[in-house]
């Protein structure tokens, strides 16, 4: 279905930008002049840019047309009817209790899932800093430091060549957090393979090569992902990759559940990953569901719960205290509990959440950069990705090994905790600090940022430290591995938040509120929020990830400021990734000021119309060449019949025409018995057990002679599909559109008489642009997949 | 407006419900033959039951016609396609900015209220129960035990008098905890009189007396209602209650951005009740919002946090211990950091839950009994409110005076805290627990249950404590004054809940796991998610109160099977208030197996049309006649002019035609220059300043000689609402309605006609219905207001 009919489809695009007046009916003219009225701003010159200005005009400005929209709406055909009248109340119970198990099930996996890849990552990381220890102790004495330095350097490149080549060549839609990929699925975009089950397998084998591999990224987004991942598997009761079916929630086969599940699914990765339940509803909320349902809401609450418990559960077996149920999550931050904030902290809070949000700022711009890079240099070739992701690999290990021999940062031992501490140059019963931070895994390193002696790090430690941190992780996400997000922030927040700690307690001696560790905090909450820009579901997820409220408010306080002081400067990180997918994403609210821009503007047309009794000819014809799924049904006796822009009588979606060809629903003028046995057998079934992956036309063989049967569209199509006026307003259509989930409206003059169709693409067309201060409001182009597959 | 048509609506419930067929177009008769498809399964014979059946049946039964709905959708009139024209990109900003600037000052004064109720309350009462206790220690030398009863009653009665006088006299929406009030104002129905100053005087002074009084209240729940009011008041930028417009934040002077800053209100009243921001955030979301918005969710939670923050700063000058940031709510229930669970007390949290949804229930369906008594005895009566209000209170002095010395159980001075101790009969340096209980106001005796030393309370002191105070808090809520339900649900559920924990210490003796105070909590957490059957803005808002995350878990089980348990046997104790209010509530999604209803079937019809251009007579006339807001407006020039089912143009709303026949925008034929000016002199502006209470049509006077003037009504109509055609189902339409807060929707032809209208009501009628396990769909009927104001 993906490559059918491209020829048009750049045709279409064109119609879509360029001819913008037809009169195809006397009375819709009129509306035209209002066009005049439309005042778009139009795009400052990008002039002082170095940036050839074309190419980052391909890369940003465009919406790629390989993205489909998945339909919310409930197509009420006569089969549909059928169904619901046979439907008891009983049934309704099951359906019920059904959903609640999925869930629960969901929740499960999930949790498990988790578990399998802490108790992996734990175990290799333990294997891999042990064993370069035990090489840098031996040869700091026999000064054959190049020893530990290659093998450090084999650990990082084995680690990462396997989630690399995973992604590269078995599934690239399995890299980076996932969460881009999930907000758009969400947001009602189909991104093609992004819940199968071999992306799951990518990701989750990926993000453990990556963790062991050294790299600055964490495991905890790409949960978010498998969660999802495992939602849509369960739900649908079947498994395409290994073909089975266990032909269970059958009645789960419809976009609209599965959204519903996709969402449960994300918020148990969330509430895995930082044993944050209610964050993970949040989170849901805030990245996805456009449409918030209270019972939905309360299930996603239950399989969040579940998740985490299941992972407390079992990784408290795997710690050998059973049931002591202190790993809510895959990250905890550890007691705070002795530490709280006074009021006069409350600027102080402030400061730093604007500076979290000048270095979110910064590091999403030097992001943004590479990413361009990446997209125009790489994105078509296979093994240069896989050697990028080498090369940093080597680079984190060589860049930690620099550090760790040019400071010297020597504590007590016994003092904090730390797994495989150094002695390098220090004396004996000392160790390196600046080791420890390297030297575990980044989840480890943030708690000790947290939780460690006052004393520990020396300013030019944490210094260096974030500095070398923050480089190598701008450069990591969007490397072709699984990568989480969350982690690698929270520790370079933790450094320079440590630093800031450090320093007040400088200028305030001997003040207990000026804690290095509590500082550490904050500043992490602050630089993760400068980067995602999230709020309300961060807050949540910090707060149950520290497990106290007590920093409820700051942290609060600290990202809302990041927010602001980041949002002046560009997007969140998770947006631009979006932007540069050229997703056709739908943003919360209309543009603003677009109120006159009318449905007549926007809409496709020409619009290829069917009778409600058509040619099969005809439709097999209109199905190859159209890439359009979804054709509006017109009245057959239309005056104006030549043009078909009959009398509107529904809307018929390509899947449904596709599944009537191949199951031969047509009139056959010799054995009306036959066809009326056939119909009579015709169930949604059908429909569904074809779903998601429709055959395409291609593969449906239709002879000459029932070219000339005659279909009867009327019991099939949605005979009243939502619909506006041609002068509703871009506002109007975009909240329908947006409200209520919907893939196709069809625009109707006065007379009820089809004239145009509103598809995704053609509101997400409509963006606001800022740029230095102004803003305006700019049209995208709809263009063909930019590249290939990635 | 609300008096308009009386007997017009009589005959147009009557038609709603009788008349189900008629023929005005050729094409819609076969239509209904569908009809008979319909399988309404009938509600079962009340036989069994006691209650008379016919008035049950009008009790519950019925929509009440007062209530309007309000209107979310943007009129795209001529007027505002100028206005938005003539708007920069500036102004949206400054728009932005302004919602910001509102949202904080509803935080602020949300949060003073909050203070100022604390601080009386906590001073009124101090006065209280120390005069009290000095007769009561003095009597009980003396023997005049009489005295401090006497006394107590006196306290008592005052306090609820002038809580009664003020709810019964001044404002009775002022009475319960608003809570229901404000989830039907967030749904989309106006509730009259709930938002003015007047209602929020009533409510603040009334909670003082309310708690002061005695009665088994809290102030928190009222604290919610109060933030909608102060949102409502600041947001429009005026005050009608002293005539005060302020010029400011006019373009807030419509029913969509008052809604968004009253769920901004309702949070800042959750958050400053109960220091849980986030918890208020979700409030406002679970309950009320049928459209999640980011943009808004963000302000939401700035407003939150800047009322918890208020309420903080303010109440630790109050306290003496300025920026002593420890009181971020009125209540708060203390530490619990010493205090963990263990695996396998799930199975018994599990239990606690069913053992709340049981009682939760039990609380439900006595309050139900007697509001129904209530309703159909006292609700047109004055006095005898009052009276029964003051009997209440005497009532609770009575019981607690009859428990504290019927009760005997002794405790040592100084092992806990409490102000009041009394002595009575034990002996010097000892106290007696139960009359802590009675001698303190609600919040703190919870506060005592959660935290005092195990050996505190004897299982009969807490045994008979929850039997009264679970009697008197059923009875209390629904009396005429303003009360909480949520303290005296978790004080019932703290008793329970301590006895269960004391019955586990004596099974499992010296374990640390079987403490009271932890399933004290636990148990207020089930008895509370047992009444109100909330549970993911509980679950946040219980969290937050405790300051910990470590409950989390337990109490999100609890509250889950809480509600599962307690929905067995009735609703939530909001939503049964609200049934028996009679508001046409939407619920969150369609009722189970309707789509075989469809629009013609649930529509209101013959609709009274007017044509675009129309005589101004005819307007006046059928604003008189008809109780309608909103009219369709055909195309003149339509074949079937008699019938006025002309080709649908657009949506008039009442309140539109008033403003325009007071300025008098029609054609008098002498003067069409004046006409024109007077045109272009009309701006969005003159519909806001009439907003929200638009002028009668009785108060308009129209000559007859402009009687014959034609109005064009063109530039004025909406000229894209929303519509579906007749074959369009319930559930399509419902899901329209609610995702984007319609309050009309045209249904129209296959041939653009107009052949009915879909309100609120008309979707609200239908409802499922539960009983004995069995369950059904039942269609509502619609009636005058049951009876008069209350």
């Amino acid at each position: 279905m993906e490559g059918a009919g491209n020829e048009n489809l750049d045709e279409r695009s064109a119609l879509l930008t360029v001819e913008n007046s037809s009169d195809y009916t006397g009375g819709i003219t009129a509306r035209y002049t209002l066009n005049s009225e439309r005042r778009y701003t139009p795009p400052p010159p990008v002039g002082s840019d170095t940036q050839p200005e074309e190419e980052q005009h391909c890369d940003t400005q465009l919406l790629d047309v390989k993205f489909k929209s998945l339909n919310y709406d409930t197509c009420e055909n006569t089969l549909f009817r059928d169904e619901e009248s046979a439907k008891s109340y009983k049934e309704v119970l099951r359906l019920q209790m059904s959903r609640w198990l999925v869930m629960f099930l969901i929740g499960v996996f999930t949790g498990l899932i988790a578990c399998g890849i802490d108790v992996s990552i734990k175990y290799a990381s333990a294997l891999k800093y042990s064993t370069i220890k035990h090489y840098m102790d031996e040869c700091i004495k026999t000064n054959c430091n190049s020893i530990p330095l290659l093998l450090w350097i084999a650990w990082n490149t084995s680690g990462v060549l396997i989630a690399a080549i995973l992604v590269v060549y078995v599934e690239p839609v399995a890299m980076g957090s996932g969460i881009p990929q999930i907000k758009c699925y969400l947001n009602g975009v189909k991104i093609p393979r992004v819940v199968r089950l071999w992306t799951l397998v990518c990701k989750a084998v990926g993000v453990i090569g990556s963790v062991v591999g050294g790299l600055a990224v964490g495991k905890e987004g790409p949960m978010i992902h498998s969660g999802a991942v495992v939602a849509a598997g369960i739900s649908q009761g079947r498994s395409t990759a290994f073909n089975l079916d266990f032909k269970i929630f059958e009645y789960f086969r419809t976009d609209t559940e599965k959204r519903d599940f996709v969402s449960g699914g994300a918020a148990a990765g969330v509430s895995a990953a930082f044993g944050a339940p209610i964050g993970g509803v949040l989170f849901s909320l805030e990245e996805g569901a456009s449409f918030w349902n209270q019972a939905l809401t309360w299930r996603i609450l239950f399989t969040s719960m579940i998740s985490t418990f299941t992972l407390n559960v079992v990784l408290s077996y795997a710690k050998g205290e059973p049931w002591n149920l202190s790993n809510p999550g895959l990250i905890n931050f550890g007691e705070f509990s002795n530490l709280s904030y006074d009021g006069f902290e409350i600027p102080i809070f402030i400061l730093i959440g604007a500076m979290g949000g000048l270095f979110g700022a910064l590091f999403n711009h030097i992001n943004y950069k590479l990413s361009v890079f990446r997209k125009q240099y790489l994105s078509t070739l296979k093994w240069p990705n896989v050697l990028e992701a080498v090369i940093v690999a080597s680079m984190s290990a060589v860049a930690a090994f620099i550090l760790i021999f040019t400071i010297s940062n020597c504590r007590s031992l016994g003092e904090d905790e730390n797994e495989n501490p150094l002695q390098l140059y220090c004396e004996d019963g000392q160790y390196n600090s600046m080791a420890t931070l390297w030297f575990q895994t980044p989840e480890e390193s943030v708690k000790s940022l947290f939780h460690n002696h006052p004393g520990t790090y020396k300013p030019v430690t944490l210094l260096l430290f974030f500095t070398v941190y923050f480089l190598l992780a701008s450069w990591t996400y969007g490397l072709s591995v699984p990568s989480g997000l969350f982690i690698p922030c929270l520790l370079t927040g933790a450094a320079w938040g440590r630093l800031v700690g450090i320093l007040l307690s400088l200028i305030f001696p001997d003040q207990p509120w000026a804690d290095p560790g509590k500082y550490a905090l904050i500043g992490a909450a602050a630089q993760l929020g400068g980067v995602v820009r999230m709020t309300i579901s961060l807050t949540a997820i910090l707060v149950e990830a520290t497990g106290d409220i007590t920093f409820g408010l700051p942290i609060m306080i600290v990202l809302m400021v990041a927010k602001w002081t980041g949002d002046l400067f560009n997007e969140g990180l998770y947006d631009i990734h979006i932007r540069l997918m050229s997703v056709p994403i739908l943003q919360w609210e209309p543009p603003p000021i677009t109120s006159n821009i009318l449905a007549s503007d926007v809409m496709s047309h020409p619009v290829n119309t069917l009778r409600t009794i058509e040619r099969v000819g005809r439709v097999v014809d209109m199905l190859k060449n159209e890439p359009h799924d979804g054709f509006p049904v017109v009245e057959d006796d239309s005056e104006n019949d030549g043009d078909h822009f009959g009398s509107f009588r529904g809307l018929i979606l390509r899947s449904q025409l596709i599944v009537l060809l191949k199951m031969k629903i047509f009139c056959e003028a010799e054995s009306e018995q036959t066809v009326r046995n056939r119909f009579s057998k015709l169930k949604l079934k059908h429909f569904r057990e074809a779903y998601p992956r429709f055959p395409s036309i291609e593969h449906i063989h239709i002879s000459a002679h029932e070219r000339d049967c005659l279909i009867d569209l009327t019991p099939y199509m949605n005979p009243s599909p939502y619909c506006v006026k041609d002068s509703a307003s871009l506002p109007r259509i975009f909240r329908l559109f947006r409200g209520l989930g919907l893939r196709h409206i069809i625009v109707i003059n006065n007379h009820c008489q089809v004239v145009g169709i509103v598809t995704r693409k053609d509101l997400a067309r409509f963006r606001v642009w800022h740029h230095r201060g102004r803003m305006g409001l700019e049209e995208l182009q709809i263009s063909q997949s930019v590249r290939s597959t990635r």
